[in-house]
């Protein structure tokens, strides 16, 4: 197993520092550094083993423990390893004939997902390349199940359907071109306004069929209520899907499972073991709970090269057909394999220590000067405003909030020039610029989390 | 560069004889092998490397020469580093902030890319995890271009749509829900039925906005006429898509790139390296001739997390709002570095070598009693049945092509049970099931492709 860390050690560059997150250039200086053209002639493997330096050399390090700019962070050797298999093997998960394997293994990690989840009954699913696109798999399901004549029928004899979502969803409307109705954002889904949504799409002859919740949005990382949520779209009848991409892990802690409590009745559930359980990317699973094939009803193409009846096996193990893509890489196999080392426990106790760090974290920005929460986190989003000492002694007022705006991008430039760490910014309705920070990685530290706030003050204490 | 290599000499197992395709078990008999619950408890080391033997063990080694089942095959070692590098950096596709080399090398290969098809004023494009969702973003492009108020309005206040095709694209119209008119398909489309389809798709109140046409399909290795149909699109002001993804690679040659005459006209082309130019899975551009950020303005969905506009650098070079997913792999990477390497020379002559080594084959077969060509190939694709010798004196009558039909599932599954190599069939229209051989890899030799004919009667003599 030792052997696969060589690539890695491999391109270590004494020139470096390793303490550096990022080593930054411009697009323009860059281009120069990496001589991007490709020619009639090849190069000779020296310089390829340096192009392969460079590469790495260059880019961000995202498993860094002073990495916080995304949903994603670290390095889970295990996961790693299956990456690198999955890569050697070069497998397209279609059909059990060409992917036996990483089929059952597929299958494995889903049934999994789905006990843990609490379907008791079973259900269905699949490993999609991200979140977005196991968002759109639920809206192509809830329509399914409303309309299975779609296809045929087209648009333009259907009635005129309506989602009612609390998270950005606008990814999945762009695909799907459905009508939204998305008022009640402010931080999460409001259940009284909802079930008023739904009678006034209903009154203005639209058809309300699916609610989109989310567990963990992905600037606050707030939590619907999805018990109440699942109450009203029971009542009428709704398909209930809650993007969990980000949240999703907190369902493997007996203390945190409470966040996401009501998920035994949804419909179907997007989570990303990418994100919090730091398998390699990507990791995205679509899971439903259906049992009567609605994945395959709904996306079957029938393709005669792949999936013909006549084979001497199973044919239900060909799960091809149940994607849209089709071709698919076997990132289940990123999850079971470091599921299968660590054990539910380990990821148990990770996600533990990331809420206990971003705990942490909060209270070390209330017990600072110059720092303040946005809001108190429930989850692993640390969201805060940092105040230069110029802005300190300022009233509230919008000249504080509009000179506040200015600051986060400062910083975050100069944190990146330095690449003394990363971690992402970006406004918020009304709310003027503030810093996101995100703790997954068990490898985060508090000293990390100290010099993150010592940092973010030096950079911009003179603004 | 070599040490990279110790991951894959690492697995091979001597028990297992180095001549195998594929160890066949039942999926009940594999599960076994398997154990593939995941518990409470981790494994030990040991353990984990063991799970990690068997996963490679019991996979199908699609890069063995005597693998033809899918249209893609063999192993590009450049490719391979290239995809390691990027999952050891863990780098996600949407910011240049977070990806910055991958962003730049993306861009570096689509307009090379672009440049070979011979869009002289530029372009644009982006890399998908599949050519299906390439397909799909052609869809979105063509549809945002004729009516860029969809999103708005909503499909319900839209005209009738309809797409003109050849080959199957249920998957995106799964997707997209659009009225589909695909009658035409016969190998390859015929421009006066396509001319001939518009104006009756007119003449009924629809609107044609796109013609999906295909060069190279999966099954036959077909390709349309594509100057003559886009002498009919640009008549019709109507959006012109090649799906490209399988007989894209031609273009790279010299002497086969006539089978793509007329590309330089087209709207939008969709073309998977990771087929016979052999770049690591997955690896699939989507290319576009537009150069007014059609794609960012159709995608954009401006999430505040990452797409700050008050960032420091060009927020041009954030190609993340270009895409539907969001989250993407640098698969760009991994045709860069093999490009780099190898230089356009040596692509064009693998291509060219594959195709003489398919022409090589339909020369076997016309030679070789008891094999019978489907087509005359102008691809990669060879087709063919095999006649075992009691059917050999029947006459052409419903009778014998019902006996043909069952002759090409047995020895399949005869193949895979032996191990000796793996080859796809399927029927096609009223056609009786039959082989499609498809040559990729430049490590097939002559001998490989006797040794397919001499093992499939073999296998079969008997039926």
């Amino acid at each position: 197993m030792l052997q696969v860390w060589l690539l890695v050690d491999l391109d270590s560059d004494t020139s470096v520092p390793v303490f550096q997150v990022c080593e930054w250039h411009s697009p323009e200086q860059l281009k120069k550094l990496l001589d991007l053209e490709l020619r009639d002639r090849g190069e000779p493997e020296s310089e390829i083993l340096q192009r392969c330096r460079d590469a790495i050399r260059y880019s961000v390090k995202t498993s860094h423990p002073r990495f916080f700019n995304q949903l994603y962070a670290g390095m889970e050797p295990y996961s790693m390893v299956a990456s690198f298999i999955a890569e050697a093997v070069k497998t397209n998960l279609y059909t059990y004939e060409v992917a036996p394997v990483f089929t059952l293994m597929e299958d494995a990690v889903l049934r999994k997902m789905i006990k843990v989840i609490g379907w008791e009954e079973g259900g269905d699913g699949i490993f999609n390349p991200g979140g977005s696109l196991s968002n759109i798999y639920a809206v192509n399901l809830a329509r399914y199940r409303y309309c299975p004549d779609f296809k045929e029928v087209g648009m333009f004899s259907a009635p005129r359907l309506v989602i009612l979502t609390s998270q950005e969803v606008s990814r999945q409307s762009r695909v799907t071109e459905l009508r939204l109705s998305r008022v009640f954002f402010r931080g999460r889904m409001i259940p009284s306004a909802l079930e008023e949504k739904i009678k006034l799409a209903k009154s203005e002859g639209a058809v309300p069929f699916m609610v989109n919740a989310t567990a963990g949005t992905t600037v606050l990382g707030a939590f619907d209520p999805i018990d109440e949520i699942a109450d009203i779209c029971e009542k009428h009848n709704l398909w209930l899907h809650v993007d969990a991409c980000w949240g999703g892990a907190a369902i493997m802690s007996k203390k945190h499972k409470h966040l996401l409590k009501g998920i035994h009745r949804v419909d179907s559930v997007a989570w990303n073991p990418h994100k919090m359980l730091m398998a390699s990317l990507q990791c995205s699973a679509f899971l439903v709970r259906d049992k009567t094939s609605l994945l395959q009803r709904c996306h079957s193409a029938r393709a005669s090269y792949l999936f013909q009846q006549d084979k001497f096996y199973d044919v239900s193990y060909d799960t091809g057909d149940k994607s849209v893509q089709c071709s698919r890489k076997p990132d289940a196999f990123k999850f079971w394999l470091m599921w299968k080392a660590l054990g539910s426990r380990e990821l148990e106790q990770r996600v533990d220590r990331a809420l206990a760090m971003a705990r942490y974290l909060a209270e070390e920005i209330k017990k600072r000067e110059g720092f303040r929460l946005v809001l108190e986190p429930e989850f692993a989003n640390v969201c805060f405003w940092y105040l230069p000492p110029s802005l300190r002694n300022l009233p509230e007022s919008p000249e504080l909030w509009k000179k506040l705006h200015t600051v986060a991008p400062v910083v975050k430039q100069r944190m990146m020039k330095t690449g003394s760490m990363m971690t992402g910014y970006q406004p918020l309705g009304e709310k003027a610029n503030f810093f996101r920070m995100v703790v997954i990685s068990p490898q985060v530290s508090r000293q990390d989390l100290d010099f993150v706030l010592d940092e973010i003050h030096n950079l911009g204490k003179d603004l």
